[in-house]
């Protein structure tokens, strides 16, 4: 009997947003995999730190930071192997997922090398849109409203069209790109109705005007954009 | 002492997706509200109801089923008015919200009525959009692909302009503009790349290729679509 792997969304970043099906899992698990860039400790697991049982097996998927894509990809391949190799054996594997795991995560990755032989099975979780919507207390979208997600390191001309064609958005990975995200929204009208949240839930979560917003951001941060009037009063 | 006012996620249906902090404060709270149409059972105390505890008061605010303004908003301020006596009277109020509380959901019409007067905390939960996404095993976006959420309500030009403007995107509230919806697909090209989900996570879940969607599709069911050629291998 072979295994199954199980995807599990973590939510986006407080251990209380874990749901109480990947807590069951986690809990449960004999082995555990996650992701980690290189040399750094990985945030999926340290969401899921308290849950995770002693003496569980782990493997880290060293996931190198590139735009690169065959890097990735051949690390993807050598971390698909481990997890087969686990479920050959007979183990159930748990991947740990921040926030939704096929939701701009590396899970989706291992979710289309193994599902084709293995039962997968994917838990999703909150992500870190609806984090920062309720923590900013900023509904994104009612009634008939188009909200979109756009990540910031597309180019101008896209990321402003992408921008004109919803009633709301949210800017995902602004890095280094802030301050052409910043300049847009401003030549847009947008920039007084932007709202930048960091690393959302967590202990050093900020919320701030997008004037006041750091360049660059971190990792953990986007941005929140709403255009009308208040639409829900 | 005034009470808090919790607008709490209860994710896409499964009650095992609900978060560890929602779980937590249902089964401790001693006042609930949640929406419910008029006549009808509540889906959000349904998903709820094995934490609920015994003895609780419960307000159920009802929601009439209307595009039509006025009405819906008379509900709200009612039933805000209602939950602010609670929270006056010095108890906490735990609001049980389908999905995540501020996405197309009727919390942020309480919570825009309340949040200036008295503490309201925003637990956020799992979208449907996350659960289509994890049941159908099709991972929504990856890299800088921007995916977008388009009601299908709106107009024909709208849809079209809104479907054309995004690398994947989610259809909610597909009632009886199925038959609109599907020409758009066919007529883009995309309607072989697209899912239909019905209930995701509850026990009637349906997964089906848009050409098998019933038409009209019930309030529970949405349609995903991706545009490129898995780009995860």
């Amino acid at each position: 009997m072979t295994g199954t792997l199980y995807g599990v969304g973590l939510g986006p970043g407080d251990p209380d947003l874990i749901t109480l099906k990947a807590a069951r899992l986690i809990a449960a698990a004999k082995v555990v995999a996650y992701p980690a860039l290189p040399g750094t400790d990985s945030l999926a697991r340290a969401i899921a730190a308290g849950l995770i049982p002693e003496g569980v097996a782990e493997l880290v998927i060293e996931v190198p930071m590139t735009q690169a894509r065959a890097p990735a990809q051949a690390a993807y391949d050598t971390g698909a192997a481990r997890i087969a190799e686990a479920l050959d054996a007979g183990h159930d594997v748990v991947m740990l997922c921040e926030g939704d795991p096929l939701f701009y995560g590396s899970f989706m990755y291992i979710h289309a090398r193994l599902s084709p032989r293995y039962d997968v099975e994917v838990i999703p979780g909150v992500t870190s849109i609806s984090a920062a919507s309720a923590r900013a207390g900023l509904p994104l979208a009612a009634r008939n409203e188009v909200t979109a997600v756009i990540p910031a390191p597309l180019d101008d001309a896209t990321l402003r069209k992408r921008m004109e064609a919803a009633d709301s958005f949210t800017i995902l990975k602004l890095g280094r790109h802030i301050g052409r995200v910043r300049a847009l929204l401003d030549d847009l009208g947008l920039a007084d109705r932007a709202r930048y949240v960091e690393r959302a839930t967590l202990a050093a979560e900020r919320i701030l005007p997008l004037a006041e917003a750091p360049d660059p951001a971190p990792y953990f941060s986007l941005i929140l954009v709403t255009k009308g009037a208040d639409p829900w009063l």
